[in-house]
């Protein structure tokens, strides 16, 4: 374990990949590993910018990330892409899919990307993505990049671990623009329409200014300065307005950093993760101890058949885990 | 308890609301009585038809209750109104405020109705509504009206506690009907479309034509017969359609008895809540027991300061509750 976190911390991107695989496993042993190399590693105290990237399928994300890690490691910078996807479970693939989608990005040895893993329940990932997130801190990465599909509550679970929220769009007519969600908008740190080349320019342009009209009437936050959240053309395919973007994001981030928001909003966040964990594990009894299980289960039954009123059954279940009834 | 039982027994409304203000009751020791009276309510196994009612303010929800809860007592029914509010705890006031919005029914012998308790979690408001449908049964009411409103999550506590499950519409033209939730017309087993009189009345029928068509695109399950779920007219105000749509909903709910899908889905349902009751009285230890709760704050003070990471303050305070980590 201390080779391996020691590995970890000289930046060796095999055994990143190896600490990674380890806190996605589902087995006990495999845990208790990963919460004591978590433990060994948070002595480190290195911090990336974390960024969380959200965006419809269409908005043209992969190659955007692409190109976005791609200026991030031009400028010396290292970077980490990450994906949250509670669909890849049903639909038995990644959205980061294969490394192909980011060939180039795959290949610099500034970058590590990792797909999301297969797994059904949000929750879960949210733990394991946030986990790696911690690790590829350690392994000094300077941005980790934290990729989301617009669907469901997944935002709001990249929000609740990043430090910066970018919601990437496509051009859309300006009566199109009440479809996206209002949270999300009041989620967003920024917004970047991309695809703003060739034919589509004009379109991203008024969208730009739609989104930047929009943003300006749903949200003026303390922990925004003057101007922000901001909306921004980008074109992932021509490479242009990425390093404007970057200076945005880095602004913010350094006012934020200035005037205590940004470690204040970690703080909330790494709260807010202890006490999700410690529901989840309370719950979990029900379904890993053989005997609990089981008893749920014959209750369960004589609930449904009528023979116990659900409340009664509860407190008997309750009093068997030794806990006191609810409220 | 004998005594409340026994009065609630006997359709006594005073003993049965006093009865329903002790299952809304916070306090401990209420708790364990309304459990009691409950465990002995159930032998008497008496069962009502059990609506829940959804419908945006504006509708004509109270109207509608009330013509409908005056019909069914005109045909010798027992009709009890109770309402699942989660916004009632911001706006200070319940959606059946107070009864003379039913100034009619609430009149009635045969009626009862009652305001939504004002609690801010769902979760409370849904086992509060859940036990106090419990009584009105063992008060042998025949039908028990659920009301919600048309927001967010309560639909589906909603249709989780009742037999059939009815989406009241106002008309309106034909391209508003996808300001309907996709999800809660899944969820309903006849639309209702009021307002049919008047200068309303030609657009309330054709509303009641396109709800038709969307309910067949939509929905054909297994616990329907042929021709439902239904769209039907009615007039609340002119008391108009309200023995139809009754004598529809007796055809459905009987058609459903027959082929055991009622049954199945009390069933289901029942098993539902007993393991959403041991869910949140598991969950409920954080909160209540005092040296749980400090340790929970000081960790968590601990997390946000940076001092613990998250998982490792989780597993301590996993291993104080006698839990093992998750999964």
């Amino acid at each position: 374990m201390t080779d391996l976190a020691d590995k970890i911390l000289a930046g060796d991107r095999r055994s990143l990949a190896r600490g990674i695989t380890m806190v996605e496993s589902a087995r006990a042993d495999h845990r208790a590993q990963a919460t004591a190399l978590l433990d060994r590693l948070a002595g480190a105290g290195r911090q990336a910018l974390r960024i969380g990237l959200s965006g419809t399928p269409g908005v043209g994300k992969s190659t955007f990330i692409e190109s976005f890690g791609m200026m991030l490691t031009a400028q010396g910078l290292r970077v980490a892409v990450l994906a949250v996807d509670p669909s890849s479970a049903r639909s038995g693939g990644s959205i980061l899919g294969d490394k192909t989608r980011m060939e180039r990005l795959s290949r610099d040895p500034n970058a590590f990307i990792r797909p999301s893993p297969s797994q059904a329940h949000l929750g879960g990932v949210a733990r394991r993505t946030r986990e790696a997130v911690a690790l590829c801190e350690a392994a000094g990465f300077d941005v980790v990049l934290i990729e989301t599909v617009g669907v469901g509550q997944s935002e709001t679970l990249v929000a609740e671990m990043t430090d910066l929220f970018i919601l990437l769009m496509a051009p859309a007519g300006g009566d199109e623009l009440q479809g996206v969600k209002r949270g999300i908008m009041e989620m967003a740190d920024m917004i970047l329409v991309n695809k703003a080349d060739g034919d589509l320019k004009p379109a991203a342009m008024r969208t730009v200014a739609d989104y930047a009209g929009a943003l300006r009437l749903l949200r003026k936050r303390a922990q925004d300065p003057e101007g922000f959240p901001k909306a921004l053309p980008v074109s992932a395919l021509e490479e242009q307005g990425l390093i404007k973007a970057w200076d945005e994001m880095k602004m913010l981030a350094d006012w934020r950093r200035e005037h205590g928001h940004f470690t204040s909003r970690r703080a909330a966040q790494a709260r807010h993760w202890f006490e999700t964990e410690v529901r989840e594990g309370l719950l979990a009894r029900l379904h890993n101890d053989p005997a609990i299980r089981g008893r749920m289960g014959d209750l369960g039954a004589a609930v449904a058949a009528g023979e116990v009123a659900p409340a009664a059954a509860a407190t008997e279940m309750l009093r068997l885990l030794g806990a006191a009834g609810p409220e």
